[in-house]
This record gives C-alpha cells, sequence and structure tokens, in this order.
C-alpha cells in the first residue's frame, strides 16, 4: 500500500492577512520511524490565530509580526518536540509504532507539522484517554479548553457575582472561558459577531453578547456594565481591549490571552494612560499556556470532565478539509468569520 | 497660655507645580474636643507626592489632575476619619482628651489637616508603642514603610538572586523597597538623581544607582541589566516607566505604586504596545495601600521592627520646618530634589 504524505510549506510572507499563495502544498516521502519514535497520521489539526505569528514578515517590517519559521520551511502548530504532545495542535492515530508504550492504532496527541504522516519521539506523544472523541480532544479537553482554564483560574480568579467580559466569545478560547466564569457563578457577557452572537446567549448561556459590527462595544459596555467589569478576558486586544480597560472596576483583572486583532498588524503603542491601574488597583497579566502543563494539565482535564458530564459546557466546531483550505480559514479565523473552534481534518476520524 | 493654630488653606488651583502663593497659613481658632474626641498638637506632617492630587485643577483642566480639595478649603495629607490614623500623614502628642483610651502626653498618629492643633475622634487615633522616635514613626514605621512593604510582599514577590529595579530610589518609598529587596536576596538597582545616587549605593547598600539627570536611563539599564528586570517597582511613571517596561524578563512583575513624574502633568497615553505581557507573561498591577492596613499592618510592622533591630534598614529623613515652608518643599519633592523622606515640622519634637 502506497501512502502519500501531504506536507504545507511556507512559500512567501504574507501581506496582511495570509493568503492560500503564501503556502504550497507538496506530496513529501513516509518519513520511517527510528527507534523509540512513532509514526503516526494526523486526523485533525487545530487552527489558531496565533498561527499568524508563526509566518515571516515580508522585508522592511519590524521583527515582531515576523514569526518562528522561514519561507521554504514546513509550517508549525503548537511546539516541536521534545515538547509534550498534549501542548501541539495535533491529534491523530498511530501507524508504526517503535517505541514500546505505542501500538498501531492507538489515538494520539503530538506533532507539529503541518504534515499528515510525521515521526515523532515516543516521548514527546500523549496517549488519548480510551472513549475520547478526537475532535474534542483538540478543544475541549485540549490546549483550548486549558489555556481558558489556566487564564480564568490563575488570573481572573472569578468570584460569584462578579460582571466578567470575555471577547470574541464564540472563539475557540472565548466561549470555554465564559462558560467557565459562568459556572463559577459570574455575570458573562461575551463579545462577538455574526450569528455567534445569538450562539453565545442561546446555547452557551451568556448573559448578554454585544455585537461587535453591529453596535459600538463602547455604548454597549455602559449599557450592559453600569457598574463596571471585574474581569476582562482579552482574546482580542486592540481597541476592543481600550473600550473594556475605561471600563474596569476596583481591583479589576484583565487577563491578556490573545491579542487577535493585532496579530496582522504592526505592533501599536496602548492607547491610554496606565493612571487607573493604580487608581483603580487593576491587574493587567499575560500568560503562556505552555508554562502550565507540568504543573495544571491533570488538575484542568479533571475539572473540564466534570463539567462535561453534568452537562455544563457547550462547543461549537467548524471542520475545514485538508491542509489547502487552511490558509483562506485562518484569513477568516483572524478576521472572526469562523463559526466556533476551527479544526483542519487531513484524514479519515476513527472516532467520528 | 494662648494657643495659636497655624492651619494652611488652598488659595488657588496650581498652575503646574505648587507654589508657595497657592496655599495662605491662618491662624485658626483653637478647637475644643467633645465627648469621645481628642485635641492633639500635631509634631510631623509627612510630605508626599500624591498630595499634588489633593489640589484642585484650573479651569479647563481634565479632572484627573484635580484632587478631592476645593479652593478655601484646609489642604489635607492621608485620609479623613472614620480612617485610622496609621493611614494619614501626622504624628504628634495628646494635648487634651475626652476619650478613655487616651491621656495627655500620649503619642499618636492621626488626623489628617494641615492644622497644628486638630480634634478627632479618638477611636481614629492611634497610641505609638513606648520609645516611638516620632520622626520614625512617618518613615520606616508608617504609611511609607507600609508602602513599600505591600508592594514587595504583595505584588513583587522577589526571589533570592532576581534583579530588582526601583525608581525614586532615593525617595521616602524607594529607599525601603530596596531594602526590603536586599533583605529578600535581589540584586537591586535603584534611579534617582542628585547626591541621592552616592547615598542608596554607599549608604543603603543598593548594588548600582542610576543617575537619570546624568545619564540615559535606557543605556544604564543596557549596562546593569543585561540579564533584564524581574522586579520593576515604580514610583515615577512616565518615560523611566517605558524603560524598564522594554526590558521586562519573562514573567516580570511590575509594581505600580506611584507616578510621581505625571502627577503635574495631564494623563498620557502608555507609550508602548502591551504585546509583552503576553509574550513575556507581565503582570502589571497596582495598588492602593489604605486597602491593607486591616489585614496586614500588623505583620508588616513585626517586619520591619525586626529589620531595623537588625541593622538592615536604613532612612534619610529631611526636615522642613513650619507649613510656611511645605509647598516649596512640595514642588521639590515633585521634581525629585529632595534629599530623603521629607517631613515637616510643626512644633517641638518631645522624642527628638
Amino acid at each position: 500500500m502506497e501512502h502519500t504524505n501531504p506536507s504545507m510549506r511556507i512559500a512567501r510572507a504574507p501581506q496582511g492577512l495570509p493568503a492560500p499563495e503564501d503556502f504550497f502544498l507538496v506530496d513529501e516521502p513516509m518519513p520511517r520511524p527510528g527507534e523509540g519514535e512513532v509514526l503516526y497520521r494526523a486526523v485533525y489539526m487545530s487552527l489558531d490565530p496565533s498561527m499568524r505569528r508563526k509566518l515571516p514578515a515580508p522585508e522592511g517590517v519590524p521583527a515582531p509580526l515576523g514569526g518562528t519559521r522561514q519561507v521554504g520551511e514546513l509550517m508549525i502548530a503548537g511546539l516541536p518536540p521534545p515538547a509534550r504532545g498534549h501542548t501541539g495542535g495535533f491529534v491523530g492515530q498511530v501507524a508504526e509504532s517503535r517505541h514500546p508504550a505505542f501500538a498501531q492504532g492507538d489515538l494520539v496527541q503530538g506533532g507539529c507539522w503541518w504534515q499528515t504522516y510525521q515521526c515523532v519521539p515516543g516521548d514527546s506523544l500523549e496517549k488519548l484517554p480510551e472513549g475520547t472523541r478526537l475532535g474534542e480532544a483538540l478543544g475541549l479537553l485540549g490546549q483550548h479548553g486549558f489555556v481558558s482554564w489556566c487564564g480564568m483560574r490563575n488570573i481572573g480568579k472569578v468570584k460569584p457575582g462578579e460582571t466578567v467580559l470575555v471577547s470574541a466569545a464564540g472563539g475557540a478560547i472565548g466561549m470555554i472561558a465564559g462558560q467557565l466564569a459562568k459556572a463559577d457563578g459570574a455575570r458573562v457577557i461575551g463579545i462577538a459577531s455574526g450569528d455567534k452572537v445569538q450562539y453565545v446567549v442561546d446555547e452557551l448561556g451568556f448573559d448578554a453578547c454585544i455585537d461587535r459590527k453591529a453596535e459600538n462595544v463602547s455604548d454597549a459596555l455602559d449599557r450592559l456594565c453600569p457598574k463596571c467589569i471585574d474581569v476582562y478576558f482579552d482574546n482580542v486586544g486592540g481597541d476592543v481591549m481600550l473600550a473594556a480597560y475605561d471600563r474596569m472596576a476596583d481591583f479589576g483583572r484583565i487577563v491578556i490571552c490573545g491579542m487577535a486583532s493585532e496579530y496582522n498588524a504592526p505592533e501599536e503603542p496602548f492607547g491610554a494612560s496606565l493612571r487607573p491601574v493604580l487608581r483603580k488597583r487593576l491587574r493587567i497579566e499575560g500568560f503562556v499556556v505552555y508554562d502550565h502543563y507540568d504543573d495544571q494539565f491533570a488538575q484542568f482535564q479533571a475539572e473540564m470532565r466534570a463539567l462535561i458530564a453534568a452537562g455544563r459546557m457547550k462547543y461549537r466546531i467548524e471542520v475545514i478539509d485538508g491542509f489547502a483550505n487552511a490558509p483562506e480559514a485562518l484569513a477568516r479565523l483572524l478576521e472572526g468569520r469562523n463559526k466556533g473552534k476551527m479544526i483542519v481534518r487531513l484524514g479519515p476520524d476513527p472516532t467520528g
């Protein structure tokens, strides 16, 4: 049986939003696992706004926009080994194992290259628990769930009765962050656009959701958060962040989780004074989820499984077919035109 | 025996730095304590950059610069009763008591008006422990010590071997903040000006001190903090804050304690992007010391007394004579031309 191995490489530095022409698809040779390695077949890849930052910058553009990858190289998701598989952006199935802990057919999380078949050190792979549905492993129980949980638990520290604002509320992280805050007894306001606005309220149970494309976010916040915002979970940065910042309550916490609105633009100064940080005793804090896997991933998974079992955690997934459609989907994601958590299907899902 | 009661009122809103003409000194009637009240004689008043924010704003200047006091009113230090005395800016001696817990001659902390004799509710006064030297009660063991301690303990959380940067290092708070970080095993760099630079290194034991008027702060930081800054204790805001922000280490903490360089100017946007907060997992946090008296003041005093007893806490005080000289001194303080913690002597010190 002959395998083909579709792989996506970088053709050029994107000008603005990534476009299909910035990548090229090639059928690369099938890799063979060495001693201690596992060959696995990727089934789903997570598509994330932060991928924009991995792409190289055009000449003359300052470094922060430019990422870790060069033209000609394989595109990347998550972190390369030796980082553990649960930190990455793929789930799949073992095709051939030369590592004692894995056997053909095992469901695993790991790998990082935009490549269908990858050889990875077995020690960097995570075996997924029996009964796992692969799509779920990348969302609620995977990195996006963990990001949301880390931000809320370690920085947001929501108390019952507080008002929590979540931007990109219909996105992979916002959906979960808001539901975690609801589970903690908060009043939760979302910011989203398109049909996600209704979804966030009707299906996820947010108390309200602002349509950022249909109304002025500042005015809507004045209306919906008259007593100000205790926790702002920021996934977007930019003007939405500024509008929330102006309306923080004393002792408010701003969780800097992502800056989707800025990934596609040069860095800009924060357009507000820091005096409110002093006057209102605010905390502004950023985090990177990779720092917390060792200490907190098990605790997160236990809590999340309990919430899912209790029916308190819903999630919407938009499936994209194949690497070839991923660049266009990434551009839509960066513009907020996704319909929930985006994952790319790379082959048949044995759990689907 | 006839008493006079020198009192300082606000003559007009300052234009820029406060000037003597913005105040007027009057001899007000001697107050008589009612039931439960204490008449006390203020001996020292703490002079603080934040007093600038109590003063009214000239017409047409946006509110944040304008303070809580109006033209014609008594000037204020600290918080008015019922706030407890340890949160205020005066120490003195009981002249007459109609409260069972106080007797004539007791040393106390309390009161808030720029007035030599004040009647205050006895319940708002703090009796000072035997052996207290009044000047020390306003500095190391008083609000400035507590501010420094709260910032370092609750936000800075210094670990041994870390690099800590303290601005206004020769000021009332910076002197203590830096010594606390030294006691915690950090490498401590100060920023100061004038003869305070030498003092901070030679007498207080900082590892180095940048003269912000004699050298470029950014260049000096590159030289002195090549491995970046783990904790920046910010007393000044403005350009110095920006220079430090650019050089924070991963997981760095910025303690927003004061913005002395900005109190005299309209609010300005923070001139940097917030992306490093995400990338470097920074925490930027402000605090107001008044929130912590109930929970932490006793613990602070115990720790500070131990450090003083161990000879690990030095302090320099500049004494100003009388309310009449206070406005000029406040202007010098706002420009950083003080020589240590400034206190105003209002009468004979029975402990001096």
